[in-house]
């Protein structure tokens, strides 16, 4: 059995190592012979282990899609166009295909699913949410018992190293995400991750499957992290909190999701709270199974490629049993309504350049919420503020920002 | 289909909610018809509901056992003697078992495996570990790539209730072990809860299945919780850590395993630290994968009755494929070590009745470790020890014992 591998950095040198290097127990769960024969690379000298007479370097995306020989693609390139028409392209020649593009998942799910179905193929992505952590499988696993109507987790390693150092060492944000960068935490551009596009394309993939039917990337409110400041850390703990970067979600009666990507202060005395560096966690809520979590390492070489390399041995099996899974589909039409209805106290910090600036925030956050803990410090005011729904707060939120830099976060609760 | 039910209680009425009365979803995914038709208990004059045409109550597990249009059947009996033979009769009449019970599984896991798989039918017992946990099948998952080499987990809805409340209310330990009583969240003999017999038939299943080879339940070392007082949760606290009763085992070079169960001090700031009440974690650290951890409910009717069925749909879905999986084999001959390799530090209080003793004390201590850490207060001595071996510390343990009440725990770091 033959697989081609679209990618040869990080993952895919993981998967390369894990699959034809044997360094796991991949073979002895095989019963027939299963390699890698291509490899995609843009440098056609890059070089396969020399003690791999199996896999070759291609430079043409077309010697894997086009191979006949080839029945299952592993695509790690990431990107969006690029990789999505290599997926379709694959499914549609009959090849199964494993992926960790979670932009192309959440973007196309429902478009990749039903030509798979179409075409008899799988189409499996485990390692597109929260690297290593088998939540893709275990949530479809309690879905056939569960109607499950919330999923939160803290979904993005880069956003979650930043905040576990900065509360560890009290460093700022731009410092600490140099420092991401400079280790490879980070990328040279990190919108992506500061700004939650990466925790909202998770967090898509998880609600669709969890309330069955397409919670769009594009529907799910997104707040940045890029706000937060060292003094931010060190009065949440002065309160006892940690501030952690969450992705939300929840069902709600007559088929409606809210969904918010966001700052969240949560208890120090908590699991969130304790969920650090590269780790991630996923939490879903089932009406019979109640709460359950998922702990494990969201990115990196050997986890990722684990969560991968799981996924080819399913097809493998799949195949060798000639028994398909019933394809996955998203029956159900769910009103999209943002993050209007996440209630919750917030914490709020509002810099102050003179007095005038002071008088016009009091003068905002009065119309809105009473005053009682407010501290006033130097060039800066506090707020913690009475339970407010997500929509009052943000547009008292953006009066403010038309003057004053601020940052805030709900407090989880 | 027909499901025969052994055992109509708590577990056993959330069963038969789940499949019966179409409390969850089950029978939106199944294709052809499962019912359960027979349910043993004690009272003949006990009744199904109403609504229910399908199901009878039977008195004699013959009416089950010897049915042969009853095609799975459901042990939530309890015990040990009675449930196993009603199993291995099951499994011999080529009935595919589940079960909830994790004495008999611990202690008759490999005999039980060998029977069903030479009479081609499954046995499942998810729910026998981690109550609605999905930690057995994950397990599984993980082996097939991973080499496991650790297990931990906080693996007993009981004691950790007693220890959560505790901590909470600074209650002591007989007082909190009433109310749980009180409340059904302990047993009238609380036994195998607090002497870790519990713990250890769920570490010894765990364990096995990780390891590839036989770790018997009467090898785990056992360290009970009984004599935990209140001014343990509160010392313990003052140095930053909770107390937690801990199932942990770890796989050494040239196979051995070495396993205990025992209090364990965590770190105030640490996930273990957060699971509380009737809440269960379990951790695997495996070679690619690192560390995984679940978290979820370790008992009650729903979450226990979710993981029972979600093993029944699991048969069901093999028998209508007519594809069984691998039966799990127990291949590696390991060395039991018991708990020799366990090294840490200690929080050891003794009480001490009188000058003698304390003098008794202070030498036994300062033979194995320094003093710097030592407190005294009224008629109790603190030690925070350096670290050593368990065995070490256990002989020193038992030296005290023979004159002080004492309670000790190792601090995880």
């Amino acid at each position: 059995m033959n697989i081609g591998l679209l990618g040869f950095g990080t993952i895919g040198t993981g998967v390369y190592e894990l699959i034809n290097l044997n360094k796991g127990r991949f073979s002895k769960n095989l019963e027939e012979q299963a390699v890698i024969t291509k490899i995609l690379d843009r440098d056609p000298n890059k070089k396969v282990d020399p003690s791999d007479t199996a896999a070759k370097i291609v430079t043409n995306a077309d010697d894997i899609i086009e191979d006949p020989d080839i029945k299952i693609v592993v695509a790690l390139l990431g990107g969006m166009d690029f990789e999505y028409g290599l997926i379709k392209r694959a499914l549609q020649n009959k090849k199964h295909v494993v992926t960790a593009n979670k932009a192309v998942i959440s973007e196309y799910f429902e478009e990749l699913l039903t030509i798979a179905a179409e075409n008899g193929v799988i189409l499996r992505y485990e390692a597109s949410v929260g690297g290593g952590i088998p939540i893709i499988e275990s949530l479809k696993e309690e879905l056939k018992i569960n109607r499950v109507n919330e999923v939160k987790g803290i979904l993005n390693g880069t956003t979650n190293f930043i905040l576990s150092k900065m509360t560890e060492e009290g460093a700022d944000f731009d410092d600490t995400l140099k420092l991401a960068q400079s280790i490879g935490f980070a990328e040279a551009d990190p919108t992506a991750d500061i700004e939650g596009y990466d925790v909202s394309r998770k967090l898509s993939i998880l609600s669709s499957l969890a309330y069955g039917g397409i919670v769009k990337d594009e529907d799910v409110r997104k707040r940045g992290l890029a706000d937060v400041r060292a003094v931010d850390i060190e009065m949440a703990g002065d309160f006892g909190y940690i501030i952690k970067y969450l992705g939300h979600s929840i069902l709600k009666e007559k088929d409606q999701v809210y969904t918010t990507v966001e700052p969240v202060l949560f208890k120090e005395a908590s699991i969130m709270s304790n969920v650090n560096s590269e780790f991630n966690i996923v939490s879903i809520v089932g009406d019979i199974i109640g709460e359950l979590q998922f702990y494990g390492k969201g990115a990196g070489k050997d986890a990722t490629a684990n969560a991968v390399v799981g996924d080819v041995l399913y097809i493998l099996n799949c195949i060798k049993d000639d028994n398909y899974p019933k394809p996955t589909r998203f029956a159900k039409q769910l009103d999209k309504c943002g993050v209007s209805a996440f209630e919750g106290r917030y914490y709020l910090r509002v810099d102050i350049p003179d007095h005038e600036a002071f008088a016009y925030v009091m003068d905002v956050v009065s119309e809105v919420c009473d005053e009682k803990s407010v501290i006033v410090s130097d060039d800066r005011v506090f707020f913690m503020t009475d339970v407010m729904a997500a929509d009052v707060f943000d547009a008292m939120a953006d009066k403010i920002k038309e003057r004053c830099a601020c940052f805030y976060a709900r407090i989880y609760e």
